[in-house]
């Protein structure tokens, strides 16, 4: 083909834009964000290499440095929680590095993964799905797979609603391998549920903003423990955007990035932190348990099996729960979403239209969660569930 | 430190939040942001595996293809400008293949740094900061360079603002190796000046949401030719975030992201798609022309001097001036901020504090421009510059 030949695109036709009606969005993110977050992303742009800009970073850092619970620096990057994995991966590995994946559902499969996908040599620790990290098992296993570099493991792991005791699991690498790093996914945990990065002695640990944090996705939060600053000076897989050295400079001269930030996220991630030290960390930790034990009494008094086999790592955040033999989740799902402007998940991967989960994360109130359970029972039974 | 020792991290005290006054932000991104656009951000949240998303992914996709005149889907990514260029080398290329980097500045340097983080095999065309790509040199190089597998290139090189002519520099290419890559940062560019991806047989070609799209940072957009998803095929350095063929069929399949997008600034992005269709992409074109008429036009005579060293490759999206002879650039700009709250760029690199930029790309007006004009025009003199 000539260059002559390639054709021009011409204005394309599409669908007129139309109101969203409001929703009672109840998915494991992205999560309801408060009106005041929400309009605080609608004040004008600011230069991100302006004065104006570092007075954000320097409110948001600490604050997010107190919801990590460490004196490690948190650093920010525009990118969903995948890009966190990456990232997380990249900066302390080299190729060829032997590390285990603790694998309890798909956000851990998709961190082994991308591990994976940048040569590292990974042995995986499964456990079936709705299944926590047995440490007795892990304990077992990891003396089995030793030498290791790292061990990757999830905190909430959001596909089957089950939290993992990152405290035990963490020791227990502490205990076998004191140098290997504990990489911590806690995208769909971290400001919901306890966790304490310095604390506990985990080495990586990263959020996304979509969850736990009240603001719209968009940016994820990465911090690692000395030990992992030590590995990234040696660590040799290639990175440049995710590079944490670049960063962590550019925040400690300036409090800025070295590449452009999601400046208007950034101005919804500062008043939703000021939003969430107002009520306060251990009153955050108290209303998502309450409201997992809501949710999981509610749907086990309907008679529904929860995906969580195990009801102390039933999660907080989001509960996964198993379609009644006979009914389609995605009927259910469509049936709620139209009449009732309730909006849930499905299951992922193998598991898809075979279960059902519920967010109860960041920002939600009780008639959210029980409005939710009302229309779940009754358009249950209008679809058969005898219950 | 045993785990007990660890410390607890207080609740940090921190500077109240303050409203940021109204400024005529011209810096070449982040770029103003109409009000229309703004308050499209504020919309509450939805599922991103949800009808309504995929909605405006119908709506946005042609159109992203229209401005970037291709048939091949534009694929959009939670990410900065530089994460783009990261994207597009890691997209096409192994380790080991040799490129050719066509360097006028800053973010030329930038996308070769990238490439070599990789562990590409990269010959750098360089000219001087200031100048735009000489046909002939780069020719005569390109010939002694070969073989080659890709030639990576700015169209706007926004740390000296000069245009390259991308389309003599692809056609050159396109002649001397019919099968190499024409990898094209058009991070300031795209929207603003014309290009057209199909017509020039472009291969990649990348940019990002705070230039020239009128909406925030926070999205990066990328689109391949057919040569250039043949050689994703067999492209293989190490990537998953980033990959393409898993956004691709996301897309193509439900039109949505294998990860979680930034579904307010997609808010935003339609609308302002909207509003672009409803200026036309030729009056966008104009305007920006114009635009870059009138600054050149006000900064010549005051006896300013352009880094650009041929007017014919002025940038019409942002002007580079050169900081006359005893003036120090940061004093101008404090200036210019404080009292006029007029916020203009630095220079970069070895250029910080010897010039200074004005950003004319996205959402602006002639009385921007001219207010802009007139206060540098008047600090100037006031700082002792005679003219």
């Amino acid at each position: 083909m000539t260059t002559q030949e390639r054709k021009a695109i011409p204005v394309p036709q599409v669908e007129p834009r139309a109101t969203i009606p409001p929703q009672n969005l109840r998915v494991p993110g992205p999560t309801p964000v408060p009106q005041e977050v929400l309009d605080a992303q609608a004040a004008p742009m600011i230069n991100h290499r302006g004065p104006e800009f570092s007075a954000i970073m320097k409110r948001v850092t600490p604050r997010l440095q107190y919801f990590f619970q460490t004196a490690s620096p948190v650093l920010t990057y525009p990118a969903s929680g995948t890009g966190a994995q990456e990232c997380a991966v990249v900066n302390v590995f080299s190729p060829g590095d032997h590390v285990v994946s603790i694998i309890i559902g798909n956000f851990g499969t998709r961190l082994a993964k991308i591990a994976e996908a940048y040569g590292l040599n990974v042995s995986r620790i499964e456990f079936a799905w709705g299944e926590a990290a047995d440490p007795a098992v892990v304990e077992a296993r990891l003396k089995e797979l030793a030498p290791y570099k790292g061990v990757l493991m999830t905190h909430n792991e959001t596909s089957t609603g089950v939290t993992n005791d990152i405290q035990t699991l963490a020791a227990l690498v502490r205990k076998l391998s004191p140098d290997a790093l504990v990489v911590v996914d806690a995208v769909s945990s971290l400001s919901s549920l306890p966790l304490e990065m310095d604390p506990w002695d985990l080495d990586v640990v990263f959020t996304g903003s979509q969850k736990g944090w009240m603001i719209p996705p968009g940016i994820m939060m990465i911090a690692a423990s000395e030990r992992a600053w030590q590995a990234h000076k040696t660590s040799k897989l290639p990175r440049f955007y995710w590079d944490w050295s670049s960063t962590r400079k550019q925040l400690e001269t300036s409090w800025q990035h070295p590449t452009t930030p999601p400046v208007s996220l950034f101005y919804a991630l500062d008043v939703a932190l000021e939003m969430m030290l107002a009520e306060g960390r251990e009153a955050i930790f108290a209303r998502h348990k309450k409201a997992g034990e809501y949710v999981r009494g509610r749907v086990q008094a309907l008679g529904l099996q929860l995906l969580a086999t195990d009801a102390r790592y039933a999660s907080n955040t989001v509960t996964a729960i198993k379609a009644p033999e006979g009914i389609e989740t995605k009927a259910l799902l469509k049936k709620l979403r139209e009449s009732e402007h309730i909006v849930l998940a499905d299951g992922q991967d193998h598991m898809k239209g075979k279960m059902f989960r519920i967010g109860h994360l960041g920002y939600f109130t009780d008639s959210d969660l029980e409005q939710t359970l009302d229309a779940v029972e009754r358009h249950l039974k209008e679809l058969g569930y005898q219950g």
